[in-house]
């Protein structure tokens, strides 16, 4: 499909170097983005530029921040001696909304994945190792994706953990909640039987 | 999902107003915008912006263009007699793609929905009644999408171009190329033996 004007066809190719977008959805935005005001495109370019200016990572835990250390490491009702690792940004919202944690996070930044070049240095793991040393950490908790890049970085954290007298603990796995068992897959069923747990009334 | 910026959750809310895209997306576009450099994602919003600024749209056709009239209007080697009447610019660019149109368009903007709120007057209709008086135009052939609206707005524009010695046709309508018989629709599949053709070896 040729584009017969090339200030949409840059405009595509910007919004098409988005994950998930591609050429087609990005003409149909960008065309969606031309009917509207001007003032309404100030809006919406500004709002990016102002995002990209101002977010900054926390200087402690890596999360987002308007600020130089963020919301929940700032907030003197977390318990600072629970740190709960995460890949990413987003697994912290989805932990935070769930309000039934009040600790506080260590973000990698990523995973290990050697297919896709990702090694123990591109991520955020020293100064995780540098709290654990400091003596005020009492518990570490693994919170990332059972998958087998998720388990490769436990095993490595483990190692890397095992011998700074801190407790290190792992999100449970098992049946997710709502779902048919007879729909379960077979490792999933199988570690939850392994890991049952007492019955108790809730 | 609390976001703990007010900069990320501007440009989230910015980003999920474009059409198909919800919060939890826009979040992770957001978050890809954040991990890229300033000068990319001053690229990114100076596309838009310039995108904007720039496009036109043609002022004799409604097809979108860089110039005060666009590329297939003032192209000689077009039919100026023949026109295309199409609902929207996309459509435009599908039928370009397909190198076998050799007349010029007409962009109606939209198209006749009365559950939308969408009438006559809100359309680019009374420029092509214009057009089909002066006398040139020898053919205006309908390619609106075959649904209820599609036929709403042909049923109208026809009443209004019967009488000005132009001739209408339609796009034809059938079994697409490439589709499994058995799977076609009813309607399709009965219009299409309705509109036989005369067998041609091609």
């Amino acid at each position: 499909m040729k584009i017969p004007s090339r200030y949409i066809e840059k405009a595509v190719e910007q919004l098409s170097s988005l994950p998930g977008i591609g050429k087609r959805t990005a003409l149909r935005l960008v065309l969606q983005l031309l009917n509207r005001t001007d003032q309404e495109v100030k809006t919406f370019a500004s709002a990016i530029l102002e995002m990209k200016e101002h977010v900054k990572k926390c200087n402690s835990c890596g999360n987002i921040s308007d600020q130089e250390i963020c919301s929940v490491c700032s907030d003197p009702r977390r318990d600072q001696s629970i740190i709960c690792v995460v890949e990413d940004i987003r697994d912290v919202l989805a932990i935070e909304s769930t309000e039934s944690y009040k600790g506080i996070y260590h973000v990698l930044g990523g995973i290990i994945s050697p297919m896709d070049g990702v090694g123990p240095s591109d991520l955020n793991i020293t100064s995780l190792i540098e709290k654990a040393e400091t003596g005020t950490v009492m518990e570490i908790i693994f919170a990332l994706s059972p998958t087998m890049e998720g388990d490769t970085t436990n095993f490595y954290l483990f190692k890397k953990l095992s011998d700074k007298g801190v407790l290190i603990t792992s999100l449970s796995r098992g049946v997710a909640v709502g779902t048919e068992l007879q729909y379960a897959d077979e490792v999933t069923l199988s570690r939850s039987l392994l890991q049952r747990q007492p019955f108790k009334l809730n």
